[in-house]
């Protein structure tokens, strides 16, 4: 007995040892993994865009740049505690773009400069009026103040562009009104606090600027592009895939690339926050200052609502198509041509957006998607009377295919619009790869509502002439 | 002669007095309208969301409050100028709703604390290195820690929840560490400011929570609700004007309200946002602490879905359809009936949401359009014998609309499923007005694949048995 049970007790310490440690280290596997993770990820978000590192170099180089003031005493006498300042302008103003960077330091320093003003006015207004009723109406300068800017920040306008100098504006005022009460040399703090604040500024602004900027100019540019890109992809391997036989398997990259057009459908903030800093950047590059921004606005907006008909037709995709072989093949061979066109175009308008140059061989491919709408046109006319034993049920998806892509069509070529409009704006030049023969002015008579002749409206453009104009002034260049 | 040239000269100086009252007066004039612009603007700010007007006045009181501390000789002998910190809260960490006032107090109290241990660490710890290595290692800890930590900003988790904690982390290390090479009291002064930084982040919370409150959550929850309203209102408003013939003049009340579903497609953004900021929010009226934020995400996500198939529909509105009447008519019906029904199940699913009700007339409803979805198939295969004689070109329109109708049923069917399970895990009640006479536990034997022969795969939702289960735990309440 006593044997058996210390055996059951030595059994059990082991036990508990044995579960002790499996415990430990599952613990450090767990631990292990989680690093291994995080460490994946670091590296993953350092690759998808290196920018980013060298972005945080960048902020780390500017700190202890502007915290050189406090440690050397000559820089140190100058400007003593106001120092800090320097140092909360970088922390804060210094961001990934040179467009945001500018924006924010310009923001700072004017708001810093306009409330400075005012709140040594209110000051010398509040202190004015003798020692009981100074901190009764600063208190009020205070609240009318605070009211009326958080207000204004609710301006779409202002809320766009100027939302962070407003805060700084109510910050300020309040900073220094308030230590007026206190501080007798408020001028002199105002004026401390002013030049701490545009040395932190010019620092952010200098090392933004000269060592690899990143443009939010270029990011939209090449933000718009990409999404053309992504849409002309998707078109050309629908044109391929259209009426492939579901059993087929597709390669998983060939899928991937399909549906990458979904984040277009979601770009739009992205893209207005980039347009609003780009108009804060001089001019860098192949962008003038004052750039058409707001053109690529409208393009990106023409380029979702092409994704939104693709999204429609994707549903499409590896669908079995029971109609007859004949019908099926006529149809095929159009709807094809007009969905591999209309790649081609979107491809050719984001290239040419891409290098600046005029979009010449886009327009020919638009005309000749145009041509293809027609050609599919005439044929439901002109075939219909051998399709008399055909099943109604079995063509409503070949049509709808049909149909969506019409309206595909349509946005493309409006999307080619919006681009030659940013061509003209912007002063694309011609392309340096290829000889010019002909100008391409070719006036295309197929309104859009004939196209298909149950002549709907698809958002109110009833009747595009597309008349390719090239810019003189460019072609001499 | 004279007496002319006099005159001339009389006509031009009143000429010039003229035209320069003219200036003034066009001058005082514009000066005038943009003043009464600005004001209408402000007006309509205020009167959109009468909130904004409340949140100003909220943000102005809870200045003026910290700002006592500098005005009072005992309150301003315990902080001095620390105070300032508490103003700066104030102003920085103010938002406009709970959630987003709470999430940057916390941020900023929790770096605060973090970074001030961390800075004052690395004070001593470069202090212990005598007085020619300090500056050195000072500026090396400096410069790594803001490398690190603007690197990790960089990750979607910590940007969209803790970007305001870790830019303040780097601004609060910094000062922390530099200020010891100067300062000596540092612990004192970290001490100081901590504690001013908590009354500020202490007076914005509790004036954002008890003085009219603005909850995110309430308002991710109030904008889905919304949004399905407005898809339901379109899809309703197109049962009725579907087929309606061109001549008919529309009211432009009734147009406007049609394309009210434009602004869903850019929701996505905003939607995010609030659901960041609502779970930070405690519970709150009928949402408890741990709402599941994140199933109005993927309803979002799915009503965007919808819409953007509602916008490829939109094209269709007013269009004049030529097909035969007889087609025209049977088609019309069930299309008809299809969209009313989808409206109907996405106001009662809006509807539902709003009071947190179950929705139990919306799977009616749904059901209804799976059936008139159903009937349109069957119309079509059966009444295909007398339509011999039909032009397909004019049918294609009528086809496509349906078919795009079948595809809105789907994404309607997946919206109610969305909202039931919202329903299951935010523990909806029943409904008071209505008695429920039957539990509505239906198995609805058509799959998606089936509702159009032609047997394609809409977002890979292949088969939706759609069964509406009732939580039991709920049907006692």
């Amino acid at each position: 007995m006593e044997i058996a049970s210390m055996n059951n007790n030595d059994k059990n310490s082991s036990n508990i040892f044995t579960n002790g440690l499996l415990w430990f280290k599952s613990l450090y596997e767990k631990l292990f993994a989680k690093i291994i993770g995080i460490a994946k990820q670091f590296k993953k978000i350092g690759k998808d865009d290196p920018r980013r590192v060298i972005h945080s170099l960048k902020v780390g180089v500017a700190l202890t740049l502007v915290s050189l003031f406090y440690y050397f005493q000559p820089l140190y006498n100058g400007f003593g505690v106001s120092t800090m300042w320097a140092i909360m302008t970088v922390v804060v103003v210094f961001e990934f773009s040179v467009g945001a960077t500018l924006g924010k330091g310009l923001n700072r320093g004017m708001a810093t400069l306009l409330a400075g003003a005012l709140g040594v006015g209110a000051h010398y207004l509040a202190s004015a009026s003798g020692k009981v009723v100074e901190p009764i109406l600063l208190a009020l300068f205070v609240f009318l103040q605070a009211f009326a800017t958080t207000f204004i920040r609710f301006f779409p306008q202002v809320k766009a562009r100027y939302d962070y100098g407003m805060l700084i504006f109510i910050l300020t005022f309040c900073l220094v009104s308030i230590s007026g009460f206190r501080v007798d040399e408020i001028v002199d703090m105002a004026h401390k606090r002013l030049s701490t604040i545009l040395i932190g500024a010019s620092v952010c602004v200098i090392i933004s600027i000269f060592v690899c900027p990143v443009w939010a100019g270029e990011d939209l540019h090449k933000l718009v592009a990409n999404n053309m890109e992504k849409l002309g992809k998707f078109l050309e391997g629908f044109g391929d895939e259209i009426f492939k036989s579901a059993e087929v398997e597709e390669s998983k990259d060939a899928k991937k690339s399909l549906i990458e057009y979904k984040s277009v459908l979601n770009s739009k903030n992205a893209e207005e926050t980039l347009a609003n800093f780009a108009r804060w950047e001089p001019g860098h590059g192949q962008f003038k200052y004052r750039h058409p921004w707001r053109q690529y606005l409208k393009i990106g907006g023409l380029i979702r609502q092409c994704a939104c008909r693709i999204d429609a037709l994707n549903g499409y995709i590896n669908s079995e198509i029971k109609a007859p072989e004949e019908i099926k093949e006529k149809i095929k061979e159009t709807s094809k041509e007009m969905s591999i066109e209309c790649g081609k175009a979107l491809k050719e308008l984001s290239n040419s957006v891409r290098k600046m140059n005029l979009p010449i061989s886009a327009d020919e491919h638009i005309t000749n998607a145009k041509k293809s709408a027609k050609n599919l046109n005439s044929l439901l006319k002109s075939g219909i009377n051998n399709w008399e034993e055909i099943n109604l049920l079995q063509v409503i998806p070949l049509a709808t295919i049909a149909s969506i892509l019409t309206d595909i069509v349509i946005c493309v070529d409006e999307i080619g619009q919006g681009v030659n409009e940013l061509a003209t704006l912007a002063h694309f030049k011609k392309s340096n790869n290829k000889e010019i023969t002909t100008k391409v002015v070719e006036k295309i008579e197929l309104s859009n509502n004939n196209i298909i002749e149950g002549s709907r409206k698809v958002h109110d453009c009833s009747s595009h002439d597309v008349v390719i104009t090239i810019n003189e002034s460019n072609m001499k260049l």
